[in-house]
Formats: C-alpha cells, structure tokens, sequence
C-alpha cells in the first residue's frame, strides 16, 4: 500500500488529525457516497478494488459514455469534462471523488483541487506512479496510456519527481480503450494490437509496467502474456482504493454503517450496453442505474 | 447520378419549379455556404465530392471532434447531437445541410427534415442505396457501416423500399473509425482488421459493397483489395454531391459567383489534430479553422 500521496484541498495539503483531535470520530457527511468517475467501464477496475477495500461505503458511479472515449481529446476538452462531471456527482451529495480514469487524472487532477477547494479529490496517476517505484528493481518503467496521458507527461513527472534515476518508456495505446468498450477483449485483434504496442517497451527492458489506464486492467491477462513472467504489470486500482480509504479516515469520513451499502450507476448515453459490457467486467449485475447529462 | 430521392421539406416534397417558373434563377441567399457535418474527418470524403462537383460553392464543415465517433451511441443521442450540428451551422447562415455522416443520417435524417422545415436536408442513406441498386447485379449488396448503422436497418429500408428482391448483407466495423481517427489508415492493425471484419460478406458472395460511413473511403484501397476485383465499392460521397448539387438546381441556389469560394471549418475541439489528419486526408491545406462548441 503505499502512502504519502496527500490530499490538496484548497491549494493547502491539510492534516486534520493533528488539528482536531478531540472531535467526533466521524464527520456529518461520512454517510454520503464516494463518487467515482470514469469515460466508460474503464473506473470499474477501480470501483471492484474500492468495493473490496471498502465493504461499507456507499457509491455512485458515473460513466461518461455519451463522450468516451477521452484518450483523443484535447486538454482543455479534458479539463471542461472533469469540471462538469465533478459537478454531476456533487449533485448527487458525494463526500469524495475518485477520477477513475487516466487520462482526466493526467491532464485534470491539480485544476480540479484547486477548482474543488471543499471535497477531496484523488487521481489514478500518484497511486500508479508510487506502487510502480516500491516494486521496480532496474528502476526502468513502462507506462501504457492513452494518447493524451501519454503527451501531458504526468507518469513521468509523478515518478521522477520521486526518483530521479528511474526512466521512463512510455507508449500510447489508443485503440485499447474502443477495444474493451466495444466487447473485443479477447479477439484476436486486440492480441494483434497489443503486441504492436508492447514491442518498444519489451525492447527497453522495463521491469515494471503500468496500466495508466483504467480500462486496460480489463486485458491485464493480454498484456502479461505478452511482456513474459519478468515484467511486474501495476493495476493502480488497488493502490488508489488503499489511498481513498486513508483519504476517508484522514477526513474522519469512514462509513460507520455496517449495512449492505447501495451502488448507484449513472451514464451519459443510454444505459443498456453499460448494464451489458459493465455488468460483465464488473463481476455483478448492475440494477441501479440512470441516464444523466453531465 | 442517382436521381429521384427527393427533398423532404417540413413534411411535404416540394417542387419548386413547377411552382415557380417565371422568378429568378437564383433565390437571395444563393451566395450562402452549404453546410455539411461529420463526427470527425469522415466527411471530409464528401466535402471532396462537393468541391468536385459544385467547384464554386462555399461550404462550412463541421467536424464535430469533441464527440468523435458516433458509431457506437444510442439512437436519442445521435438525434441530439444532429440537432445540435444542424443548429451551430445555420449560426453560420448555411442555405443547405448534407449529413456527411453514416450514422447521423441513420438515425436522424427524417426527424431533422421534419424539425428544421425552411432548409434543404440530406443524408448519405440514400445516394448510397440508389447508386448500389444501379450497379449489382446479383442483387446481393454488402453494408459495412457503424454499429449504429446497421442497428438502425436504414440501409436495408433503403434498399428493399426500392427493389424487394435485393438481399442485403450487413457488416458492423466499429474500429474502422478510431483506427482512421487516430492515422492507422496503413497500419497492419488496420489490414488485419479489416479482413476479419469482411468475411462473412466475402462468404454471402456480395457483388456490391457500399462504405456505408464517411470515413471508410479512406480506408477504399485496403477494403477494395480484400474484396477482389469482382465486386464493387460503392462510396456514396460521389452520388450525395451529386444529389447536393440537384437540391441546389432545384432550390434555385446554385452559387451564381464565378470566385474561388472559401472553405471554413469549425471543430469542437482543438483544431491541430485535425488540421494535420484533414488536411492530408483532404489533399489540401487546411487554413481557415475555428473551434466551436455545437
């Protein structure tokens, strides 16, 4: 697990447990939902760690499938679709956002801090980046984004700003993310693809790999069995669950229910394919589930 | 040329000229652009044609990259965005609209005639139904289209309301338009693809194949190969300029002006992309860009 990513709330990283010992152990709000937030299916992988993780806490996930996918778009573009989906699930009371998705995290986190002064918001990218360098042994990492994660640099900068010997090999896999949306997870074409992608990477020597994208977990099994036995593949999905939990008791915002808690899906386009292809990578039938434009 | 579709306005096909004989050969607004619309660069195959054929009308283009592709959303989205595409264009005082899109005439063409009454509306459905009808002979005509084309069944409607014999053999290609999106047009991914995506029409014996969206004509050379020479690919950007042209004559607003007209695009988000993909796709340079959100 690792740890010392911080929360920015308001441009202040704050430590509230130093400055308010004798409250009460959890704040009005730690019945509110986490919100987490993603182009598709991708924040999925994300959702299924947080589940486990977090057995009690309640979610609402948001889909933007009317806009997926992101991985094309331009920073501004990025940036306007962060705001707007932050705002959906404000709307819908959530106590803490998880951007559970590369590409809105690369070009979007530090804004939205900023934007967001009140509610804390974590990305994929530090978790990813600090579980990379706690498991790498030549220090060369390889990172698998999209075009657009790629280009903003933010892999780079999150694990040489820890390490400045590592280096970094990264390479952009833009037809992934339509792959996995549009059900071609285990055709022969995505193996195709794949291994085109792969091959600068495994020439590199990298030891470690990071999916810098939530939906390429969907293939992890793909991408294992091209890079060999030697390669440690990084699912930043566990780690950004770990740090939403520490987030939470940080915030004193820990769920004190023991109850079942409820999982609240909404998407942008229609919901029928997200109840299909969702409910599949997911492992459990998606029932709550609504269409809303962000 | 095809003839015979017909313009649809506010629900009744109007023929102008018998109505009309002795008035001016150009109606006031003549000098205004036709406006055309594409998720991306599709269009741009038609807008080629256009400039073929019509070589002295101003056009306005679209290319609506904020939301590239179309091909995988719901049926009320599509018919949002029309309406939206269709509304930033006449901001831009457009005389007549083609829907340069496979998907977007799919789902919305009817319901944007019906709409928008006062403007001419076309879609690409029907120059390319009419065009392969007047070319197979077996009557066995293949569609490779978008996954939301080929749900819509437009095609077929469009083909078996004109001949019932005609059998119609349907191929969805979702990664045609990421692939060309992203400028993987001579990629091996792209070959690979594509085979697969043919086969069962290759099986059918089809000896008429319509690129049933925008973008797949610039992938013709790779598709025409894969086919063999015994069948025939129909692009309908050739027959949807042609009828553009007709609706023009019809109308009475045929550009009277003998100048070199201007060309303006507009995107949804940052032009670079698209100045570099268009404008090779093009065949020319693309200059006058701007970025609007529909």
């Amino acid at each position: 697990m690792p740890d010392g990513i911080g929360v920015k709330i308001g441009g202040i990283v704050k430590q509230p447990f130093s400055e308010k010992k004798h409250e009460s152990e959890h704040s009005a709000n730690s019945g509110a939902p986490v919100g987490l937030f993603d182009s598709g299916v991708g924040g999925l992988t994300v959702l299924k760690e947080v589940i486990k993780q977090l057995p009690h806490e309640e979610v609402v996930y948001f889909g933007d499938t009317a806009r997926v996918p992101y991985g094309g778009k331009s920073s501004d573009e990025i940036i306007k679709i962060d705001r707007d989906n932050i705002n959906l699930l404000l709307r819908h009371n959530v106590k803490m956002i998880v951007m559970a998705c590369g590409t809105s995290s690369a070009f979007g986190l530090r804004r939205m801090q900023d934007e967001f002064g009140k509610i804390p918001i974590l990305g994929v990218i530090d978790p990813g980046a600090i579980t990379a360098l706690s498991v790498t042994k030549n220090l060369k990492i390889g990172i698998i984004a999209t075009e657009g994660t790629v280009a903003s640099g933010a892999y780079d900068a999150a694990i040489k700003s820890r390490e400045e010997k590592a280096e970094v090999f990264s390479a952009a896999c833009p037809l992934f993310v339509p792959l996995i949306e549009g059900d071609f997870i285990n055709a022969d074409e995505t193996k195709k693809t794949a291994k085109g992608y792969l091959q600068e990477l495994i020439k590199a020597g990298v030891d470690t790999l990071v999916l810098g994208c939530t939906h390429y977990p969907h293939i992890k099994h793909i991408i294992a069995e091209i890079m060999g036995p030697a390669v440690t593949i990084i699912d930043p999905a566990e780690a950004t669950a770990a740090e939403t939990k520490l987030i939470l008791k940080k915030f004193k915002l820990i769920n004190p229910s023991v109850k079942m808690p409820h999982y609240q899906f909404i998407v942008s386009d229609s919901p029928a394919k997200f109840v299909e292809t969702g409910g599949r990578l997911l492992g459990r039938q998606i029932i709550n589930i609504a269409k809303e434009t962000a």
